[in-house]
């Protein structure tokens, strides 16, 4: 039987993957304001979602950062992107997820994704 | 120098490695309203974006099916799914990226996605 | 001064440029269900705003028709492709503003669109 | 320290008050593609959020519908509604919450809402 | 009967007791470019619909913040969570809703209202 | 027959009319990530869609600037107002067309829109 200790072990490990053992987003305002939320995230998103099997790694971070570039969520756009390089995905592929966003999301989503990526990907 | 028709002639391609031969939604009525539109959108869509170089079929397939389950587009979720399968992207998998969207897009969005996909997946 | 039964009178001339004296929408359910909602809607869409000078009723329902498209509120697309049409557009050109939808708010906006056109354009 | 069934008993409490013991949407085609998935939304939505202290169920019910209404999904808005009057909150009110979307998601979202509710309203 | 004036007082009654007799967001640079456009929201958003029966101004308070959060819409967010202090709702209610959010909408709304929520709530 | 330097060609005359020879956005961070994206977008925004006939580029505008503001994309409608008020389309109108956008994408849309536009229609 796991528990909700197992839950956030299992979602740092996965944090870990992407961002190294310091959390990402450490100085959000949003951290300071509800600190148990990121608790929180850390046991669904990552210990819940991203350490099921069936699907690999980097393809959930290809996934990630190709809804969030869609959904025109910057902030987290370039958490994942950073994530992304860490788990070896490289700056050429990421671009293209970024520019194919224009056929699904409209030319100003990719835009502004590209935009938000310049600053983790030059 | 590439002309248009070459653009159709390589938007094709990428369409017939989805779908096979047969044109995709074929019997859309938006077809028999613009039939025009549908030219284009496989020489922009597939000719200019899915067709280029530094990110496989594969992996733009999986980008696309998770934009379009966090974007709630059911129509083209189903057919690119069916194109997913095509391409040799396993139905575990493809639950995966859908299940992996309440992270990013809301519990609802997957949930949505999920009742599309269990017409093409099950 | 203005009075509430002005801007009722006042929206209730746009509503017959744009569809008759029959008012739009009759039967929807929500209008057995809140039937005062639709007398605000005329005061305040019709009757503050459609009946502004500076910008004529056919650009109005132009941006509206696109913006319904961008939005996916098909409901509302075809009862104001209904009233485009009653204003003396043209078939032809509600058709390219749905299409040219597909640039700013992707394909399968503009898909989506065109589909629901296809009842109140054919 | 709580485990794992703790999030899952908590949440099925949480289910239990809004919708019965009756588990909700119990034969969505979703279930039978991804069963798994709806005993994870049951841990986190209701078991760890929804139980959380600090906010009322009713509260938490109220800003739920607005939510739903806001972001048009229907599927989800018609059971929450149905849970809202299973907690006390009125037909009446829920009407109210459903037309003042029409400020801040448009009065297509609203309309939208209110068709939806009239199946559980009436 | 009620006349156009009556909607202003009625609004403006609304808006005093959210943000007190001084008008809210009184330097945005759209009031400077459409100042009658303010006059007119007043009317309809306040005047119209927050001013009716059924619904208590606290339960529509929640409600608004709630859609706001959803739709990332931080600058009115920011204002309405001022408003629902004002009322007597509590910083940890709100955060709450906000922290709801991420089941709803997904993580990165959340987030994003929990980072524009810090400014109001701190 | 045509190829994708006459879509150039074409894309580039439409942009000339909006912007002057000048190209628009010539700064984005994008542009140093992505170079090559820019020439897809005016090959097909430009040269495949706003260069077709049945629709005048006048009309095209209003329409754009009209789904740019209910999408929330500030960047582009910026520059699209710019280009608008290139084309002889009164600031007074474009003004109309952004505070009708409270009726169809919701009051924060609309406000969003007119604070963007503020550093454009002053």
């Amino acid at each position: 039987m796991t528990n909700e200790t197992d839950l956030l072990t299992r979602g740092r490990g996965v944090v870990a993957k992407l961002w190294g053992t310091r959390a990402a987003g450490q100085e959000l305002p949003a951290q300071r304001l509800a600190p148990e939320f990121f608790g929180l995230v850390t046991q669904f998103v990552f210990g819940m979602f991203w350490s099921r099997p069936n699907l690999d790694v980097r393809s959930r971070s290809l996934c990630t950062v190709a809804q969030l570039a869609a959904l025109g969520r910057t902030d987290e756009l370039k958490a994942h992107l950073a994530g992304a390089l860490n788990l070896g995905i490289t700056r050429e592929e990421l671009i293209e997820v970024l520019m194919q966003t224009a056929c699904y999301a409209g030319v100003p989503a990719a835009v502004n994704a590209l935009n938000a990526a310049a600053d983790v990907l030059r």
